[in-house]
């Protein structure tokens, strides 16, 4: 073994996520594509809006090469980092200054930004079932553990009441998903405020600041009347993090930012420090898709794409006797496995050519995450697969 | 402090060379832009080449969105990974397969890849002085710590006499810059056999591989009859990291690779490792950038205008007495402080409004560095600035 002991049993593992989507292109291989339901990866299906690719266009037509593809403020361009804290300022009523936005080259990073940055060596995140597994390593990359809250299956809301049994005194930080990806859930204000409290209570037992860091790219997609809180009304220390990937359709471009609110516990540390721990990371976001994303502030994603889908998936599923968490916003189902077997449940939804993911990466055994931002054509073909599967389910039952 | 104790002397100490960078903006509001001479920052001067824009819009025109901008295999786009392969076998008659190529976002992404694939907590990473200044927070913020091997500043080639001494049972990594920044030497084929030599013995020694990683973003900026030397066909067990910056002008896109060759131990695992903390640490390389670059695989930098640059600097500097390592390759001038007090040397330079890097940072106290990738008409302006330079260090020898 010529590589670190604390990532090989990462390699091992590697993203359930990835491995799935890789298994799906084989299958597509052999079965055709069309005949592969691919639920595995939340790839967005809309296409992004096509004031991107003219703003890009119009960006190199009209601006200074060396500018637009040249090195910046590690912490981004100063304009996009105005027009972002204004935005934010106008939707959400908050005061960010131009300093407060960090650009980062996705929410990953950004994430991987804040880890660095709070972490000393076997230091603890905690992290709510379910939870984005990938959560789990970039924690482990970063020198840390995450702890994992076990899920409320009722509510799918934070499960605050096991919080303060998983906090030690190694805990620094808190990560939240809102809305969440696997399930769908939004975190209520009242979830956020009963967080807010519980935190205060530990950061007195445990003798420092616990920060929440709110990981929020699905933050423009939400169903319904369902309105996201905003996290700084709620908890003081916190952090936000946020990625282009979803609302503007751009997940490969890697586009996203930290927003620090000032009311924050060691406000001037952590803002400048953010821009060491992110021009170490990768010393700047990606310039041109700064400056696009900067032109694009006011687009709306197609919301009723995905909320059709959602539609569609939750009411044949449902209709066909699965359990499914009913999505509030992201484009995610969260399906209870009938039979205990869970394993079996998503191999035999592999026999029917579904690709779903097993929920046991998220935290969560015995759930599988079903992400809709696909074709509706594909969702309405993989009906009798699923149907199909459903009778399969009731032969293990019996 | 509510950050942790690993990074708060980082951020104390923070980029010496982004300081200077702001300290010039600043300069520049005061006496204004053209009366400063900042030789600070390794930005390229020449603009993108056409072809890179023009790529782009054609991507963007014919190309479906949900491609250009969505994600692919965390290593890369497959296309783009094959014609890279196939470019480095061409030009190096090597045999590097797709997957031998992991698509980063820029060569600090690739080099924060390696270290948190190769480090455990205190692991330990040597570095020949002088060395790019940055290496030693990447190391840090892995996890590990930064070895200097002193500097040879008679040859300014690898000081491989030195390096036994610094190698423990600590140490995983050598990383090499070539053509280096900040002296633009370039380490010979004998240097790099002598470290081979070097590095085999220090293997047996401590009873594991130590891989050499050539961070080689100057690759294709080389003056003169200098030839790089393919760094595989001397070293055994090594990874090549490339950056797209200096050579098409992209610094702000982050886009580059690394390239792991068939021959090293552990080949499997480093490459398939590589994925994984590439895909943990950002994702994937920015997308679009990686469907560019493709495109400009065969761009030339425009070596000439860099080379005048040189001249005109290098051969000012040493009529004015300055004691200046002459460059092969990159984009950096190292000239020795003509007083004991370099500090001094370094902010009577501020005083005549010369932005130079003391490179204390760069590990080889008593020299500071240049970078002349700016407007040969603001090297021909510093003139008389440096001829006021060149008087106050003679009444400070007096």
């Amino acid at each position: 073994m010529v590589i670190s002991k604390r990532m090989f049993p990462l390699l091992a593992g590697s993203s359930a996520i990835r491995k799935l989507f890789e298994e799906g292109k084989a299958m597509a291989k052999e079965v055709g594509a069309e005949n592969v339901y691919d639920y595995s990866l939340g790839n967005p299906s809309v296409p992004a809006p096509e004031l991107v690719n003219e703003s890009i266009k119009d960006i190199l037509d009209n601006m200074d090469p060396l500018v637009v593809h040249g090195y910046m403020s590690n912490s981004g361009f100063e304009d996009v980092r105005k027009d972002i804290a204004d935005d934010l300022n106008r939707r959400f009523g908050s005061s960010f200054q131009t300093d407060d936005i960090i650009m980062t080259a996705g929410a990953a990073m950004a994430i991987n930004d804040v880890l660095n940055l709070f972490l000393d060596f076997d230091d603890e995140v905690i992290a709510f079932a379910p939870f984005f597994g990938e959560y789990r390593n970039y924690v482990k990359m970063a020198g840390g553990e995450l702890k994992a809250v076990p899920a409320d299956t009722k509510t799918f809301q934070l499960n605050i009441d096991a919080l303060d049994d998983v906090i030690t005194e190694k805990t620094k930080l808190i990560l939240v998903n809102n809305p969440n990806n696997p399930t769908g859930a939004i975190y209520s204000g009242e979830t956020l405020d009963r967080l807010q409290k519980a935190v205060e209570k530990a950061e007195k037992r445990v003798g420092h600041p616990i920060f929440v860091i709110s990981d929020e790219p699905y933050r423009e997609l939400v169903y319904d009347d369902n309105v996201l809180p905003y996290l700084p009304d709620h908890i003081k220390n916190c952090l936000i993090v946020y990625s282009f990937s979803k609302s503007l359709s751009l997940p490969g471009e890697r586009i996203g930012y930290v927003a620090v609110p000032d009311q924050i516990d060691g406000y001037d540390e952590v803002k400048n420090g953010l821009v060491v721990t992110n021009r170490i990371g990768s010393v700047n976001a990606p310039s041109l898709m700064q400056l696009a994303v900067r032109r694009c502030l006011n687009e709306k994603p197609h919301i009723e794409v995905y909320d059709s889908n959602r539609k569609l998936l939750y009411g044949k599923l449902t209709e066909l006797g699965f359990e499914c968490v009913k999505p509030q916003g992201a484009f995610y189902l969260f399906v209870k496995s009938p039979i205990d077997d869970y394993q079996a449940f998503v191999n035999e939804g592999k026999k029917q050519h579904i690709l779903m993911v097993d929920a046991a990466s998220f935290g969560c055994p015995g759930y599988v995450r079903l992400a809709y931002c696909v074709s509706p054509d594909m969702i309405r073909r993989s009906f009798p697969a699923f149907e199909r599967l459903a009778q399969a389910m009731k032969a293990y039952k019996d």
